[in-house]
């Protein structure tokens, strides 16, 4: 049972209290901090929370609370974390760590150097989708991983200081290629360094310095590929998609726009039909469990039951400072037209990446290439020579 | 915070203990009985639940225990909530309430009688999609309900016993057409009376008695149709649809097959894909959270919610009843061969059905019938003259 | 290579010029006929049709012509069939064949006596989806049909006639339960005789005489089920699908809002977006192929292919007469309250169903009744003793 | 009405046979060549065709014959466009069009110079659903084209020679990058130059020396992205999606694996399931209209149907001569690790771009960057100031 200090009041902070308060639980939020004043008060009157402040030091350094969650704006994570780390309580934040890499690793530095238990608040990695499709992964319904393509695109974010590059450290990439990143390592593997990155990022739309289209592609040591693909300027509601294709199968997640919950209305609901919705006529499709289909239950489930158990959580600081080093190479990249390596002053994963042998037998002298039914129901295999090379087809 | 004692440690009871368990939440389980030997002792060791027992009266009476939850046989569904009613616990009950109409009133009344909380645990009425869908109909978003088909079909049922009329009092359709009567009856409106029933219902793959494989049609009094299928003969996983049709829009819901995860495997993995899937390669289609996408958690929530507010949950021991009503009058009519009436001793619901004009105006001297774009991008009208009632069209 | 005479320049007639023109095909419209004042006149020019008239006998027996389609309002079928078949031309007619059993039956006599090739155009049987699903289900992966849905709803028709059951014959049970009793008996077996029907109708919204909205169970003396759902209440477009289950296997068709083509506009296109879609923005499902996609592409197809052969085509006037039959029960069904038999004049099928036993042994001394992969991985049997008749379960 | 020396009866001559022979057309094959002995003959008996071959120049001249329709390996397209130049005959090309740039633009100058009718067979701009999403995006739906994503992925080709290298000129970005190429620049805008790649290819699985398995971003000179995805290693059947985002709209089209078609099966049928599928039982998904579905259908309409107008077609060896040159720059990005420029030697679309202004004024003093319905109901908007840019966010 763990006494909660919930540093911000925004769109972020009531996710995190409705999942928090939902279901019965035993974990408790006794203060929530914001800076807007008023904010603070409203909030704790509407969850119920005993304590409001808009002093973060306050709030941290409550002698009731053993746990500090940051979901405040981005540039704010860092001095949030190091005042936590400080007050040797848990600490938990939002995504993304750190406004780049460096700052990430100051974070991470403080929270093992005061021995705190750290947990990053990747939501998205804990859908109970996602949970599924990595289990299955892990047991090897892929085979070998070789593309992960993880997508969050829609009509841009909640609040002004996203749109603002100094707050927010950038735009769509920092925003939400932070939840793709990291997808996309966790079904390739978090021992399997991201070892490369091509961007494209883009203003297309908006009157803002920050990027509000991107797409990335990250080489990993092991061959596979992980591509990231945001904007801020999607049409028709939240898409939130991750595809992965490996040797031996393929999964495709759809979090958000087709879950099979489909309406059509002639005259609408008079309100709010899902986050990020355009409309509320015509065909729409709502989300059943919004906060459970974002991840926030089973993320919190796990912050508190590894920090009772005395165990790391599955997103730690430290991968999100993996994925500030990626995203920070996204941006250079998009910058210099090249691949740019991924910067990693402390790789922790494996470090030697084992060559793997695709190759198949089909006889003694031949590699089999591939093998499909016709259309007239024949099969016909495709073999490689293993002595000349030479490529032929038969059919059996 | 509640004192559980769950009443039958079977397949539901596992889905019942991991949804109450699962979210670090206040109430708890304090005895599990089950009459088979063993079975008790081997749930409580790995759910943590502190007593055992095979006897059903020492767990109802556990000193301890404020509310039991009954998920054991249906024929032994009546003997346990009048214990539980006498022992003045709170007490909770898988569906169907009773074998019939007449054992499921006599339930009514004892729970009612002794003044105890009473709950019928139709989960599939709670849903996130269902919940948010029959929202946005109270809300208006479909107009008047016209229709609302509910479909479950699977491969039949977990336990020996569901196939014995005896123990379980009939076939499909006491095994999941009471979800989906109590479905269609929540969009149609709860104080809207069922009037009458036609029904098929057959046994035509299993060596049974029961009928493994039915569609009903359910009149209510306001005009709206009711339209339930269930099948233990479906072949491909768990088919659980519902289709809503309104004057003002429409509803599908698909809660297990096609919810956004597929997967393509090759090679399996190994073990369990979802409840009641079919293979474990190929095309899959698990579902990301089963115990939610179920419905299991939010009826524990408001169940819990509602106990400690003293006002009564969604569904009822009432609710139950009435269904049961709709179950009787199906099996008659497939026996019939007629339309058979319903027959609800105790009627709670509106008395009296106003009659509603489906009537829109064209302009005085006309109905408007319909009116369609064509595809040369034309507005065609359909009019009904007020006056002779001759029909006509024209283009706008 | 056929000359044919289109009867009906409306919007049936133009889903079938463009079906038979557009693909550079031999076969020629020679002359269109409308009763309505200018309407053929516009149809030949827009079409190219070298004739026209307002005169149905003058197009009938126009001597370049060997062909007769008849694409005019239901009462005037019967007319048209037998001035065809008086003058010795192939006649292919629209659904329904007739008004009811009886003008049917007198059709089939007169194109039967006149030794004339005849097609009923039931042109969804014929949808290239519709096709390779039979195709399957004729090789077998299927299994035995059980249960077949055929539905289709939308908004209502488009001409005014349609609205009169004076001359339509009926509402929305003669409109398009014609399509959908056909599609379940193509599914169920052409050979196995439909037995009886119960039947719900309803005007649930318009301001007319016929049935806007009906659901009918159709029982073949094989035991299989077709189920038909027609309705001119639904919203959100055309909803066209069709499901079969089998003892084997499962098929589902979506024939329109849902087939691969979603599309989110917020401002429109200004215009036209599919059959019966409603509204121009938001998120639409527009269908590729619209001829092809209903059939009519395949229809004339086989009408063609099956005349220069000399055979019959896959749906003849005999057809028609059984759907007809179907109807004509359906609605007697809809009024009695009871299921009513088929009453078919002259069954051309099988007449001895043979007794088909569902029954699987497991070993000598069991049947077996499921087999099911639980949540913990273990396989579940469960078990009918051939001798006591007693179910039991055993885990493998 | 045309005559036609098809060329190549493997698999994609098949493919154009059934498209051009199915609709009881006018147009007709007179000779069929194939290298392969005995090739040709069984082809020409299976087709009914007329007079077989095995030599090219045969073919191309045989006096009846105005079309030449090229359906052989990649390598002897030039070879053979440049003897139906020679011969005065229309020619049709299947993709690519050359083994890289310069091969395309000899054939191009080829055809030029005789003057002769010249359509590059790009069947996948012509399935029904591309050619009505074109149109929707052309009349406006999606406002300006920001992003086209094109994706064909499955477990590799037919023949051996695709995967020679020496014979097709490369891997799966030649085989199936010319589609997706293609199809992201009709949708951005066939007048808008494709000004440079970045692009990742890997051999992943297969005992090849070409790429088979491939990511290819292509900046479009009005700033609009086009994104290929392209794989031989793919598991699960064939995945040919495109998606669309514009500043309106967003169009998502599945070709293959998800039409509204789904079987499941436990059986099988003994057979063919559809192009590329994997196994055949468990879930399938089979398309209906194969041909119609891939475009075969709609591009030799629009080939014969041009011909005969004396226009060009939708896709002629230009746009054949283009693709090549963006696969040349995507080989070279591939290598170089860099984005490359798309090096066109004559560019004959749009050759300034117009700057677009994405800016929307809210008042006098503010740009709109942003409104959203939040969950309360209330409307979020965020604003920048027009002179000091800076970004503020209030409700209403």
């Amino acid at each position: 049972m763990h006494k909660i200090a919930l540093l911000g009041a925004g769109f972020i902070g009531r996710f995190y209290a409705m999942s928090l308060l939902k279901y019965r639980g035993r974990d408790e939020v006794k203060i929530v901090c914001d800076s807007l004043p008023g904010q603070a008060e409203k909030f704790a009157d509407e969850f119920g929370i005993p304590r409001w402040t808009e002093e973060m030091e306050k709030a941290v350094r409550d002698p009731e609370v053993d746990t500090v969650i940051i979901g405040i704006p981005n540039h704010l994570h860092k001095k949030a974390a190091l005042l936590a780390a400080q007050a040797g309580k848990a600490v938990l934040c939002t995504k993304p760590l750190g406004l780049n890499g460096p700052e990430a690793l100051e974070m991470l530095a403080a929270v093992e150097k005061a021995g705190v238990f750290h947990g990053y608040l990747e939501d998205l990695v804990y859908t109970p989708k996602t949970l599924k499709a990595l289990a299955a992964t892990q047991k090897g319904a892929l085979g070998k991983v070789l593309w992960a393509r993880s997508r969050e695109t829609h009509g841009g974010p909640h609040s002004d200081w996203f749109w603002n590059k100094e707050l927010s450290g950038g735009g769509a990439i920092v925003d939400m290629g932070c939840h793709c990143i990291e997808i996309a390592r966790d079904f390739i593997g978090k021992g399997i360094r991201p070892a490369e990155v091509t961007c494209w990022a883009d203003t297309q739309v908006h009157p803002i310095e920050a990027e509000d289209h991107a797409v990335g592609l990250v080489r990993y040591e092991n061959g596979a590929l992980g591509q990231f693909e945001v904007s801020w300027t999607f049409r028709g509601g939240m898409d939130l998609r991750d595809e992965v294709s490996g040797t031996e199968g393929t999964i495709w997640l759809n979090h958000w726009l087709r879950t099979g919950f489909e309406m059509f209305t002639g005259v609408g609901q008079g309100g709010y039909v899902a986050e990020k919705a355009e409309g509320d006529t015509g065909w729409l499709f709502p989300v059943g469990d919004e906060d459970g289909s974002l991840g926030y239950v089973e993320m919190f489930l796990d912050m508190f039951n590894t920090m009772d158990k005395g165990i790391q959580p599955m997103e730690t600081f430290y991968d999100g400072y993996v994925v500030n080093c990626v995203i920070d190479a996204s941006y250079k990249a998009a910058r210099t037209k090249k691949w740019e390596p991924v910067e990693i002053e402390e790789w922790r994963g494996e470090k030697v990446i084992a060559e793997q042998s695709g190759l198949k037998d089909y006889d003694a002298a031949h590699f089999l290439v591939k093998e499909e039914r016709m259309p007239d129901g024949m099969l016909k295999v495709i073999l490689k020579d293993k002595q000349t090379g030479k490529i032929s087809q038969k059919f059996q």
